[in-house]
């Protein structure tokens, strides 16, 4: 089945990596902002987004992918002057802003979050936002807290890297959820459990496959293995909600 | 027979093409600095040197490559203030400076060429120099006179991506010459050429490898055409040659 991965960094991976992916049903993907180390000024942001939007864009299309870059300060990436790097994305029309979010919700990344939460909510734009292996349960919730403090559009948010200790809280909010498919977040199987419990309406599946060993074809092999228990329905998983998501 | 890559791009390929370049015998490579556009800023620049640096050489150690970062500014990619990424370099303990060198030799370039081996000439670095694709005669023979005016050590220079037309000049005049095998630049047939034309001795072998298409078995595969050819003096290209240029 063709397939949307809602949230991977193609900055990672190699365009013969990129092919395989394609081969293997994945012909759409978000692509999210994330700088490997602290950078130091809001420039090697800002570049690093003109790069994905436009040369990550182009090389995924060499690929066959069709690349939807998400542009965002990511909470383990910060640079200084971060406002500078706000009024870049306050000029760019991006496809969502990601990945946002917490990673230890110190007072500047929720500062940082937030910001960028207002203007999303004033620029219309879906959001990415990232929640961290350690401690996800209470920073879910905090996240949570914040986006209803901003007063955020529920149908633009998904909490991404859910668990089955979080989905509920996530979607009851009326949030989308993202279920990462990796070693270390959730396996095809957890995914089935959520999906029998939950429904598929609330969900955005992903791989968040990026510079490491990460799993290539985690979110194609997930809708092969839900589309054998579930048939047809499983294709809002696959693809369905990310187009409403996203509004592509 | 285990290779020595002496030019890719690191920052373009994913971690199972590092992978399969290992698996190839490609077990060494430099990766050389490069912005795939035009950096707003000088940082940009820098923290991509930290990120070749670090980030990189960890994640090719993942990959079971051992990878030495060059840094530089590529003519392709001159950013404002760029003394102040010069100020870094020399801040630097670098295998190399790469990659450096002309793409059109406007005043610009031809400035931050010779800044950059003032500097590689005090600090005693090897360079890594670019020749373009358009007006490769000319312009190459416009590096050599450089070379001459900054009085740069001829050991610690290689012309890159040399093709038969240059290659004598280059190695006549005392310097390395860089061979690259890729689809548009050199085929095996070529190298096979030069080498029985001159010799095994002042050639460096690579395959330019990055954001795209190139192929990333171009080294290995070269080295194993040219050993049932010569035997074991393939080992020069293969990577005693880069050893010695590179002092590791």
């Amino acid at each position: 089945m063709e397939c949307f991965d809602t949230h991977i960094h193609s900055e990672g991976k190699g365009i013969h990596e990129l092919r395989a992916m394609v081969k293997r049903g994945v012909k759409r993907a978000v692509s999210c902002a994330f700088y490997p180390l602290a950078p130091s000024a809001p420039e090697t942001v800002i570049d690093m987004f003109r790069k994905l939007m436009s040369f990550e864009v182009k090389r995924a299309n060499k690929a066959g992918m069709k690349l939807y870059p998400a542009i965002g300060v990511h909470p383990r990436c910060i640079p200084p002057e971060y406002r500078k790097v706000l009024s870049f994305m306050e000029r760019c029309s991006p496809t969502a802003f990601g990945e946002i979010g917490l990673e230890s919700a110190g007072s500047l990344e929720i500062e940082v979050l937030t910001a960028q939460l207002e203007l999303a909510k004033k620029m219309d734009v879906p959001c990415i936002i990232h929640t961290p292996r350690k401690n996800k349960e209470e920073i879910t919730i905090k996240i949570l807290e914040i986006l209803e403090k901003v007063g955020f559009p529920e149908e633009l948010a998904v909490v991404d890297h859910a668990n089955g200790r979080v989905v509920s809280d996530i979607t009851d909010a009326g949030y989308w959820a993202g279920l990462t498919v990796q070693p270390g977040k959730l396996s095809k199987n957890e995914v089935k459990e959520i999906v029998e419990t939950y429904g598929f309406e609330r969900f955005l599946l992903n791989s968040d496959t990026g510079f490491s060993d990460e799993e290539l074809f985690a979110v194609s092999d997930t809708v092969d293995y839900l589309s054998s228990h579930f048939g047809k329905e499983v294709e809002k998983l696959a693809y369905r909600n990310a187009e409403k998501f996203l509004r592509v």
